[in-house]
């Protein structure tokens, strides 16, 4: 019976924390569920797809046509994703309201279906986006509302939430998650090789120097 | 400035809503969201359209294909609607995971971008179905999330939480709701006329039975 279901963005983060329920729960006990959502880069749907495959457990791939109708998004419409949030200017343009909410409850309604009680998500409070739905309080609130609302215990772990990037790098060498992080996927331009120069790109980046090891997606051919 | 969103299912319930939201905030300043999610029955959609239109309402629909993916109701799927739900077996066949949870999600995402603060919701415990997500502990815990989630208040009003089905129709008489009643729909079966004869006609009668007058849909030509 799986134990816990991981959402798997394809990033740097989502993919050290499959391997940290994996190390959790065991080989043959976990899941991974992304979200075709209308991204900007396709190139994070093909990560997560190796990722999953590398690791050796069963991926689902939920389609949200909802968020590109919404609009208003740089990071699901035709905006400048270094610019700030309309309603919220001290969040940046890049914040889609709800998204992470709505990425764990459809989360949650998978679990449900499997029978299983734990979710794992990547978000982190060092990300320098500071989005509202990435941090703990939100996701303690959100765990208890899913409980009440399908009557199906719900557990989010966040086992990033309060690394660094250079303490999130140790964590995957540890793990053994070096070898997927070479296809994860971070740069906001959407490209391979990765832009070097985005704030993801720099992020991702200076971890790995403050770590002392080269990251792999760069060697990656 | 708009000051409140109801969403809007087509149903008497929302549509009685929607009254008591233009009541409370005034002719101008009410929208209403509806979502297109893969429902067996389209009739839902144009009810909740010529709904809006009598009630001189703004409307949105937005679109949801992520149910369908999941798959696992009745409501969304070809089983029997009067069944019982895998998981739970005391809910019913008809229960979505996680729905109403996405319905109020997406319209607080909707709500920021339009810098509104208020979402209206049909829900009744008295509703034979006893959806948890429809309860109003469920909403309580829901809004204080998405507050959080969005950093933006959201308040979840539920006016009909707590009424029988008679007095949700003396409601509708007394905030004038009736003529627009008798374009919404309830009927499992998806039919005009309805069937009368599943739990949700059933219900329907009940209530304009014991408040003592006739159902404007019946007359419906």
């Amino acid at each position: 019976m799986t134990q816990a279901l991981v959402v798997l963005s394809g990033g740097q983060d989502s993919t050290t924390c499959l391997y940290w329920a994996l190390a959790e729960w065991g080989p043959g006990n976990v899941e991974a569920v992304s979200f075709d959502y209308g991204q900007r880069h396709r190139i994070e749907l093909e990560s997560s797809a190796s990722i999953a495959k590398k690791a050796g457990v069963p991926h689902t791939i939920l389609p949200i046509n909802t968020f590109r109708a919404l609009g208003g998004s740089a990071l699901v419409g035709d905006g400048d994703v270094n610019g700030q949030d309309a309603t919220n200017p001290h969040l940046p343009a890049s914040f889609v309201p709800g998204r992470n909410l709505v990425f764990l409850t459809f989360a949650a309604a998978l679990a449900y279906q499997k029978g299983i009680h734990n979710l794992v998500t990547g978000v982190a409070e060092a990300d320098f986006s500071g989005y509202p739905d990435c941090r703990q309080n939100t996701l303690t609130a959100l765990a208890f509302t899913l409980g009440l609302g399908m009557e199906w215990v719900i557990n989010i772990y966040a086992p990033l939430m309060t690394l660094s990037k250079a303490d999130t790098v140790r964590l995957a060498i540890q793990l053994g998650a070096l070898e997927a992080l070479a296809d994860s996927h971070t740069c906001y331009e959407g490209t391979f090789p990765p832009c070097s120069q985005c704030p993801a790109c720099l992020l991702r980046a200076k971890g790995f120097e403050e770590a002392g090891i080269a990251d792999p997606l760069l060697d990656r051919k």
